[in-house]
This record gives C-alpha cells, sequence and structure tokens, in this order.
C-alpha cells in the first residue's frame, strides 16, 4: 500500500486507478490509502458540474478540460454515472469518455457507477476527487448525471459549482424545483445556438435578483460545449470564482466543512459496524427482526445494542486495549 | 407527547402536522412519536412516484390519490421538494397541492423541503411516510421532484415504485443514464396523448426485454393523468404488486430492511453526537481543524476521537450508569 501511494502521488495512471478502486470497496488497504494521501491533498481547484439530463454536460465537461490543457493544467474528472442493467452503466461511460482523455495523458477519467457502498455516491465522490488531487491533478472536475438531493450532496465536494441549462428544456419553473439553483457558483446556458438561449438566460438573470446578493454574483454564461465558444470565458470565470474564495474566508471555510463530514462519516461507519458485531449486523439480527416485526421500536432497539456495545467496552481490560 | 400521539392515531390533521414536524426538528420529542407510533405502522401500502422534472408527477399524484379515494381508501401524500430561494420551496408546492387535497378530508399532503437535517431528505421521508402510515392512511405516496441518486435512496421507503416518463424528453439515453429504471415495479408514460408515446413506451420494453426476469416483470402503461386516462389501470397495476408481494417473500424482506437501515441509522446519529462531545462537535474542533489543516489525516483524528469516547465510558463508574 505505502508503494501505492508512493506511484499514485507521482502520478502514475494505474495507481491512481488501483488506489480508486480499493478505496471503492472501503476495506482497511482503503483507508489506508486514504491516510497516506490526505497531507498531499487539498491542493487541486475541484469544479463541480451538474443540471438536469439533456443539457450537455459531458461534453461541456470534455470542452473544459481542454481549456485548462491549453492553460498548462493536468485535469482529473470524476463522472457519476449511476449503474444501469440497461446501459452497462459506467462502463459505457468509461469507454465514451476514455477515448478522447486516452489521447491526453494529462487528463484522467474516472467513472463511478458505486452506490450504497461505503457512505454512498457522495463519500465516493470526495475520496475519487481527493486522490486525484493527491496524485498531482491540478484542477479535478466532478460531473454528476442529475438535479436532485443528492446532486446537491455530491456539489459539497467542489470549491466552484457550475450549474448547467439549456432552452427549450420545459419550463423555468420545473428546472427551478430541482433546487439545485442556490448552490451554483457560475451558470452556464449551453447549446446557446438553439433558439430561446437568450431567453434562458435572461429568465436565470431575472431569478438572480430576487436573491439577496452575496459578495459573490454567479455569472450567467453561453455556451456551445460542442465547437467550444463561451468555454474560455467560462475558465476565466473559474479562475476568478477561485481568487475569490482564497481572498476571503471561503477557501478555509470549505476546508474546515470537508473535514468535519469526513471525521463524522468514518466516525459513524466505524462505530455502527462495532455496535453490530460486523458490517453484516448479524449480532445485532434479534433486536432488528423486532424492529422488523413491531414488537420494539427501532429506538429502542438502538439503545439496548448502544448499551451492550458500552457493557462491551467495560467489560473489555483497559490495560490490554490501550 | 403522548396525548399527541393518541391524536394522530386516531387520524387528526393537525396532530399529524405537528408531529412530522417535530420529528424533522430531530429532537427528543420527535424521537418520542417515532417511537409511540411505531407499533401502529406497517399497514399502508407505500408507493412512490419518481422520474425525471416535466413528466407531469404531481399530476399523475393527484389523479392516483382520487382514484385511491374512489376505492374508498384513505391517502397520505409526502411530496418531496427541495427549499429554493426562487420559489420559496416547499410552501409553495404546499399552497398549490392543498387546495385540492383540502376539499377532501380523506387526503392528507405534505411537502418535505428539509435537508441535510437529521440523516437527510432520505431519512425524514421515512419518517413522514410512517407517521401518516400509523395515522390510518391506507395509502402513502412518496412524489420525488427528479431522477438522481437520492431519488433511489428516497423510493427504498417504498413497497411499489412507479417510474413515470413522457414523449419528447429528449433521447432515451439519457432518461436511462438516470439510473432509475431498475428500482421500477410499474411504468408510466404519462402525457400520452403528445405525439412519440407509443413510440417511447416500446423503447421502454425493449429495454426491460434486455434485463434479467425477475418473477414480477413490470407493465408499461400510458396515462394522461390531466383528464385520469388510464390512471385506473394503474391503480389495479398497484394492487397486483401488492398482492405479488404479500404472496411471497417481498413484503417481509422489505419490511427486514428498513428496520436495519432505521436501527443503524439511529445509531449512527445517537454515538457521531456522543463522540464529538454534542451536535455541533465542539469538543472535537481541535481534531477537525487539523485535518482541515492536513496535520493529521481524517482517519487518525475518528480513531483518535473514538479512543477517547472509549475512555470516557470505561472512566464513568458503570453502577452509576445502569
Amino acid at each position: 500500500v505505502i508503494d501505492l501511494v508512493q506511484r499514485l502521488l507521482s502520478g502514475d495512471k494505474r495507481a491512481i486507478s488501483r488506489a480508486i478502486s480499493l478505496v471503492e470497496d472501503d476495506d482497511a488497504s482503503g483507508w489506508e490509502i486514504m491516510k497516506g494521501i490526505h497531507p498531499h491533498s487539498g491542493r487541486a481547484h475541484i469544479i463541480g458540474v451538474t443540471g438536469p439530463p439533456g443539457v450537455g454536460k459531458s461534453t461541456l465537461v470534455d470542452a473544459l478540460a481542454g481549456e485548462y490543457r491549453k492553460a498548462g493544467k493536468t485535469v482529473g474528472i470524476v463522472a457519476i454515472d449511476p449503474t444501469s442493467p440497461f446501459t452497462g452503466g459506467a462502463l459505457l461511460g468509461d469507454r465514451i469518455r476514455m477515448q478522447r482523455a486516452s489521447l491526453d495523458p494529462g487528463v484522467f477519467v474516472r467513472s463511478l457507477a458505486t452506490r450504497g457502498k461505503g457512505g454512498g455516491v457522495s463519500a465516493a465522490t470526495g475520496s475519487t476527487a481527493k486522490i486525484l488531487d493527491a496524485s498531482g491533478k491540478e484542477v479535478v472536475i466532478i460531473e454528476t448525471a442529475g438535479a436532485g438531493q443528492s446532486e446537491v450532496e455530491i456539489m459539497r465536494h467542489a470549491h466552484s459549482v457550475i450549474v448547467t441549462l439549456a432552452p427549450g428544456l420545459g419550463d423555468d419553473i420545473q428546472a427551478i424545483k430541482a433546487g439545485i439553483l442556490e448552490i451554483a457558483d457560475v451558470f452556464v446556458v449551453n447549446k446557446a445556438d438553439l433558439e430561446g438561449a437568450a431567453r434562458t438566460a435572461k429568465d436565470l438573470e431575472s431569478a438572480l435578483e430576487l436573491r439577496s446578493r452575496g459578495p459573490w454574483q454567479p455569472p450567467v454564461l453561453l455556451t456551445v460545449a460542442r465547437d467550444g465558444r463561451g468555454v474560455g470565458e467560462l475558465r476565466e470565470e473559474l479562475d476568478e470564482h477561485l481568487a475569490y474564495l482564497k481572498s476571503g474566508p471561503g477557501w478555509s471555510e470549505r476546508q474546515a466543512l470537508a473535514a468535519l463530514a469526513e471525521v463524522q462519516d468514518i466516525v459513524a461507519r466505524r462505530l455502527v459496524r462495532e455496535v453490530g458485531g460486523s458490517d453484516s449486523w448479524e449480532e445485532a439480527a434479534p433486536q432488528v427482526k423486532a424492529v422488523a416485526g413491531r414488537e420494539k421500536d427501532p429506538y429502542t432497539a438502538a439503545d439496548e445494542l448502544i448499551q451492550q456495545y458500552i457493557r462491551r467496552i467495560r467489560s473489555q481490560d483497559p490495560a490490554g486495549r490501550e
């Protein structure tokens, strides 16, 4: 594992891939890797790209990565692509994206298909972004395929969030309902060569005026990701947002929140495992069965299991443990 | 609280509202309520409705509730409506939906705007559905406004999941990418009076043929929720799915998984609080700060905090605690 971490830190693509897989499996060697890379993380500019399906997010991410490459920066991409038995999920996604990315050694692309495992997609996204960051990628782009609650959670891992829309995607209220607008640092109306793009941008700007103004006012940009129009301006805005964050308390606030979430998540997973005796919670099966059968409520069952755990700790010889 | 639970169990609307708010706040009285209602829950048929924005989910839910009312059943609706500073979030949603629902005392509608609090939207949805179930609603419909990862998690609270699509919502691959197709028990192509509905249904059926066949093969139905066409058939399919679940292991499997998730969630929240000394984790601030500053990795910090917690437990007089 130490050797793997060394190779990863030097940017070795195979080591990066292997490390992400081990961390996805959420076992002891995954933890060792995350421990090993932690001191080397916290340097990349992490950018989130979200928005409803069909707005051209993947194309935009490709074009944006190209702009950063032109500026001499290395790029990592984390694409969140829920597994689907219909398409083969992430596999297909990787294949399509890799065709482009494999031509450029300065870009590393990883699709995440995992779900529900060890803290869910949001935790896996955070770990993957952190590995890419530690491997020396100067920009890490997280792309999600949706516009719901989980996207809001995933976007917490980003320093700068791009919310992407496109003209003609149903009425605006529907897009606004998705509830992701308030997390945007930059808005992009992609497919700006289509009819109605100016209208969509104008509607967005009116909606933004209703919002209480913070020190950073999210700009609304028009892009045609397919041929790269407007993507250079997008990169400039992102650089400005990064400078804004670093000039004020924003940067360290985000680092502190990320650290809190990460530590709490590890504590929760470890103690839940301890309380249930194992990942499968076999020791707790009678209590869980009683809850399912309505003979016991879940709060009482949780209390009993915690008390059992506390008794186990007390009965152990402290000298032998410490 | 005991009085509130009694009134809630008898179906009192104000008591139901109040109980949901207390549980959303995630404090001690919320826990007492959840304890009190647990033995009375587990009876309702919980139905999830999901799908991309713009397919007419709210209209479909209204029409479906009407069908159940015609069949003499009481209905509870949980609408997940992320807060947005632009629309006023759930408030607006409640107002629009309540206009209809308030005409019928047999329907209770609640919009959930909370996020991130005490286990997030998924936990709040589960608690709200459980309160409506215990209050005597025979059918509880959960409606989500999205098609991402969180919707998959939210839908775990449902016995029967309806995935709603509509013709002309961009290319099919985009809809499939959302990864929610595999959780469907019933597919609905709504707005079936629009061009392309038959095509969308056919594409779906072809995609389903590629899937390994389980004992329940999800049907694809056409509806026009606006005027109620096809919604009666949808209710019949849902009744069949419920009968299918109850005739096999499906029903008790879902109850057992729900119980496990609920107990683990309570254990995690209680112990995370204990380890950090409070909800705000003030006692753990130095460790979290060290993680943010990269002087310590999060696994080591979590370990140290857990060890501190264990020492605290051991140093307490067991006789005084038990």
